[in-house]
């Protein structure tokens, strides 16, 4: 496949026929709240001109989100088509009683407002756990949000979604199918309780692309498997994780109904989104310094690929050394040793690399001789690569993760508070 | 089952027929050595005056340091018997390609010096992986370990094994078999790369107790299961953990060589001694303040019961949170919910208490109103108990941790320098 995939501005809004808007209600307020003192915004909602395919994945985690069942029985009734999504921050709506009330209420503001079935309405929210979810804000945010709904305000929705996140997260593609331009673009909030198994954070992807229903929820289910699934920042599986996919074909494209080059296409559109979404909620983990990203070569397939790479981004002792810049390569080695696959780890070699260049630290299971102050230089850079081959065929797979710091422990020692 | 089992001090030398000694041997040697200022011990040596049944359980990380390997093939070829064992602290021995070697020569030296067949040395090394071992400190320490060799230098030994700890950890008791007395005790070394499904960790444990070694091994593995298997420091599994248990038969009780009453009072005093080891190991957990002791009862089985209580302590967010003295309860549901277990999340409870008093924050799986001044008050205490129960059967379970804080981050950002 030849297909050129042009990195473009815009977000969710990056594709035809689609309007976003965000504000700030007060869903948490505080006592010190200075009524003059900007906010930042902690809710938003997009919608697409017309009716658009729909496919999502959710969190593995028992404890669902009432926005996750929520939005889980509205795509069912709708049979995956959805026209607006509305998404809070500051507050998961999670473990409370009155829970799935809340989040039904939520898509019924925004079905009055618009006229479109409440069915048709996707719910997603995330925050603190176990806090009653005050709906008033909400309701009077609806309108609001309706009424400023445009195609360039992308950046007001991205910023809604963030908690500790500390930038926004917006990647868009062009791309080209039978020479028909079409578009690719999300926007996605991190930062901690963030683990591999699962449909990790809230993630929101809108395309242009005419795509039938089943090849979408088919392309999203593949893709989510080697980037989101891939990202570890603290081991923690989200309550309210998301990944919602739309698609509403005004590209005017042949809808893409069967797998073939088409289909292909349009699945190394929604990687290239996926996968930079991924680096950037890595990069932007809690407390984070660096990214991590572990590459996993010469394995015997797929899925022992994926379990080593994700295996070594996982480990605490690791990720800790990363922050200290210390090339204590055994805890690589002990991390691949513990990964659940089977290969020799008497073949395994590593290296370790930057924008400042590579050292090999490890051949055939042992220890080599390098320079500490080589290593040391290349560790100081922001963006460490492990690369790990296994010398035992020719599939790989890679995992992204984030240093251990001082600043996970501060952040979530006092994150309600 | 009525037997007392009294607490008594001797750690592995509290059995009738050990000695035990330890001394500084310069594994690790520094440029800024003062050779005027004591060094805290890095090796040790211990031995039964009988051959003693041996049984031991070993890391399940595939990167199994060159000691695990030694230790192994020699209990096969002595069908289990063991007279000595040898431990060093400073370097772990493994990832090198002359680490077989080396721990086959510290099991020679030890052979030699005291005249006993070299596959009844049991060896074990503990420190950083992929260092090349160096022998001559070994080679001249082990006359010396052999002629100092005393019954109450256990303490010699204890310190010799630590690491990052930064107290010595010894349990022993003393009981009844039909009359007539025996003792069992042990000692420990963390205090990080430690997490469940592994014997985790060094602990060596020694008694006087007559029992076959195929139910010392039983009896072993039976009591591994739900004390250092229910422990979680940061989910790291190290590829030198090791428990060895020897019973040396010189208190002359009738051997135990089948279930029954005899049996079950061994292993109640195996579990006194294991499990008392853990909660020390969780409680000394690198750069913990608080020890978390997770008890989930109410569960149809034992394995759902160990599940949710050790996916409770592994939680990184849940860690900080506890040492931010945060009742971020929320974490604790998240945790339970990824649990790989069966139940159902919406009759779930959860209590927690310390020495300060006892807070109901969840009922039903979902929130409930509680002081938040009540529940500082608790968790401000150095040992914090999180209940939960499932309301789901009568099985019940204890996982171990510590809190995630500043320090862990520190001791890990520059272990190696």
């Amino acid at each position: 496949m030849n297909n050129i995939y042009k990195t473009i501005e815009g977000g969710i809004c990056a594709s035809k026929g689609y309007k976003a808007n965000g504000t700030y209600c007060g869903i948490k307020k505080s006592a010190n709240d200075d009524p003059n003192t900007p906010h930042k915004n902690d809710i938003c909602l997009y919608v697409s001109e017309v009716p658009a395919n729909a496919a999502a994945v959710y969190t593995q985690n028992k404890v669902k989100g009432a926005p996750i069942i929520v939005t889980k029985a509205n795509l069912e009734k709708s049979e995956g088509k959805a026209i607006a999504v509305i998404a809070n921050s500051k507050n998961a709506n999670t473990c409370n009683a009155d829970g799935i009330e809340k989040a039904n209420k939520m898509c019924l503001l925004v079905s009055r407002e618009l006229g479109i079935p409440q069915e048709q309405v996707i719910v997603a929210s995330t925050g603190v756990i176990g806090q009653i979810l005050p709906i008033e804000p909400i309701e009077k945010a609806v309108p609001i949000l309706a009424k400023g709904l445009d195609h360039h305000k992308n950046l007001e929705a991205a910023t809604a979604i963030m908690t500790t996140d500390t930038v926004k997260k917006e990647y868009a593609v062009e791309f080209d199918i039978n020479g028909i331009t079409c578009h690719l673009g999300g926007m996605a909030k991190g930062s901690g309780m963030i683990h591999p198994n699962m449909a990790t954070t809230l993630n929101f992807i809108t395309s242009d692309c005419a795509i039938s229903s089943e090849m979408l929820q088919k392309a999203l289910s593949e893709i989510v498997k080697i980037t989101y699934n891939c990202l570890s920042i603290d081991g923690d599986q989200s309550t309210n994780d998301m990944v919602c996919l739309m698609a509403n074909g005004m590209a005017s494209n042949e809808e893409i109904t069967c797998e073939g080059d088409e289909y292909e296409i349009f699945k190394s559109a929604l990687y290239q989104v996926m996968s930079n979404l991924t680096r950037m909620l890595a990069k932007d983990g809690e407390g984070a310094t660096k990214l991590l990203e572990c590459v996993c070569s010469g394995a015997k397939d797929k899925e022992t690929a994926i379990a080593v790479a994700k295996s070594v981004v996982c480990s605490s002792l690791f990720k800790a050394a990363m922050f200290g810049e210390d090339a204590n390569w055994g805890r690589v080695l002990c991390a691949i040793g513990y990964a659940d696959a089977e290969f020799d780890i008497n073949k395994v070699d590593v290296d370790l690399s930057s924008a400042k260049g590579i050292v090999g630290v490890c051949r055939n299971g042992s220890g080599v001789e390098f320079s500490e102050d080589e290593a040391s230089k290349i560790l100081s850079c922001d963006e460490i690569n492990i690369l790990i081959n296994l010398h035992d065929g020719s599939c790989d797979a890679t995992a992204w993760g984030c240093d251990l710091t001082y600043d996970y422990v501060k952040i979530n020692g006092d994150y309600r508070t």
